[in-house]
């Protein structure tokens, strides 16, 4: 089969064997693939990696040896597998197993290809009325939706999303159901004029920030170490910062304003599928505006050009 | 009256009027002052100051106008003067009132003098048994066991101290009365020999340090950054950090690890009294052993060298 190799921050296009299902694994079809701040990450050398990335995909079952009612189901799969034997496992933290493997991140092939391999324990269904489009979106919005799981935000509350990204859209689509008094904060016009209705915008190219320590949620979305600093200038003593970024380096750190303000920071990654499949179906999130173009995967690399491109949200692929 | 004054980082013994107390205040006569890390650090520029230093200190009532019934009684105070009336006050955060002043740190003449002014609302009386070398660390006792309300700590969690100074073995001391597995980090064999019986310690300039990623809970008290690098590599994923450490200059952070194993930090600054004072006057924790010198407020600047010296724990001020 054709797929995206990455190797030593290269990309190309090769072909390779098509994956073979071992026991509990289900061989799937890639009908639609995003790429995703991550992936850009890794060619830029965020972590060594030699193999098929891609993590955020809608496919349909083609074999199933072991549960062979998943076959033509069309699913989205949960990235991370999982030992079940570790101690993080056995204390409940399975996406924090030790011996985890990460679909198109570590030690396992992903997405950018014509088919790929997960265990049946990791898929879920995609309800009829949610388009292949919004499905493909059901890892990051399970990521987004995750922060409301790791940090109380109630109606009223004063939250500051800092990224105007993709990371940074699906994070105010998923709290401002909440009922917060949500803020984003961007330096691109078009992408703060994505956001749905209710959601504030502030472009920091022409405005001046919010005051210092007036929110009691911040969300950092941006995905360079400057948003870090941002962040924690907004935050008020004893309020929340969630980081959500990932990127190379190491980013600078007011450690003690964070003692003398008793901030919380929790770093936040994964969540789980099942409510953001139920927030796609429901129409409470809506991510066709975030869909800047789609290649097919032949064209995977230039895609991979159009992502990096500054102002420009979620490139898909189509195997 | 005479008082340690610090104006641009240099220390000097002045002659000054005695303070008055206003409306709700107590004049208080100094018995003890402890010189802290964070006097240390305003010595060295962590914050402009141009008063008198010092917020550890044990007194005694020497007059109250407005409150007569504390006159004689032996006292220890609270370090934060609120205002009560801004938007932190009325959220119950009073420790982080915006108007607030603090005791020998901003806005408010300290404790290395023969006497002090604060309110009465900041002020505990010191029960009888509890002698005055024990009572003067009521306040950095408070700040240490409040870690325990911040994070929770259960019997048999992995809990690693970094730092073995003064606030190190304060925390040390209030978190082993939670039961939890303890270990103490640090790099000087005489002050990690002070610790209580029942708490392990690791002297890091003759052992490796434990497995990465292997604590439930660190707490960083080492005043320094490479504190917050030991400390992040120690805790495991979705565990808790707690940053007790203010110093001058900002910390190099591996956000991207804290974003992946989902770390919790949270800032962690002053605690209430009144659990410190029973814990002191229970004997559940033990102070004698980290009093190295006292001075008398003529040797200030003396002792102010002397507590600077590494390996020396606290050093006390006798006005």
């Amino acid at each position: 089969m054709r797929a995206l190799w990455l190797r030593e921050g290269r990309l190309a296009l090769r072909e390779v064997p098509a994956p073979e299902p071992g026991p509990g694994e289900a061989l799937i079809r890639v009908i639609l693939a995003g790429i995703c701040n991550t992936d850009l990450e890794l060619v830029r050398g965020y972590y060594p990696m030699d193999g098929i990335p891609g993590h955020e995909f809608v496919g349909r079952v083609e074999a199933a040896r072991w549960a062979p009612e998943w076959v033509g189901r069309r699913v989205a799969g949960e990235i991370n597998l999982v030992c079940g034997a570790c101690n993080a496992c056995r204390a409940g933290r399975r996406s924090h197993c030790e011996e985890r493997t990460v679909l198109g991140i570590r030690g396992r092939h992903g997405a950018f290809a014509e088919r790929l391999v997960l265990p049946f324990e990791n898929l879920h269904a995609v309800p009829e009325g949610v388009s292949d489009e919004a499905a493909v979106f059901t890892e990051p919005l399970a990521a987004a939706a995750h922060v409301r799981e790791q940090v109380p935000i109630d109606r009223g509350d004063r939250v500051v999303v800092v990224g105007d990204g993709k990371l940074g859209q699906l994070v105010a689509r998923a709290l401002r159901l909440a009922g917060c008094d949500l803020l984003v904060i961007g330096r691109h016009a078009a992408k703060l004029a994505t956001l749905p209705a209710g959601v504030c915008s502030l472009n920091v190219a022409h405005a001046a920030l919010p005051a210092e320590r007036s929110a009691d949620v911040v969300v950092e979305c941006t995905g360079n170490e400057q948003g870090l600093a941002i962040a924690l200038r907004l935050v008020r003593p004893r309020g929340q910062l969630v980081l959500k970024s990932t990127y190379r380096g190491e980013a600078r750190l007011d450690a003690s304003r964070v003692v003398v303000d008793e901030i919380g920071l929790v770093g936040s990654r994964c969540g789980p599928f099942a409510p953001a499949l139920q927030l796609l179906q429901r129409g409470e999130v809506d991510v066709r505006p975030l869909v800047h173009a789609r290649y097919p995967l032949s064209g995977a690399l230039d895609a991979f050009d159009h992502a990096a491109r500054p102002g420009v949200l979620k490139v898909l692929i189509e195997p």
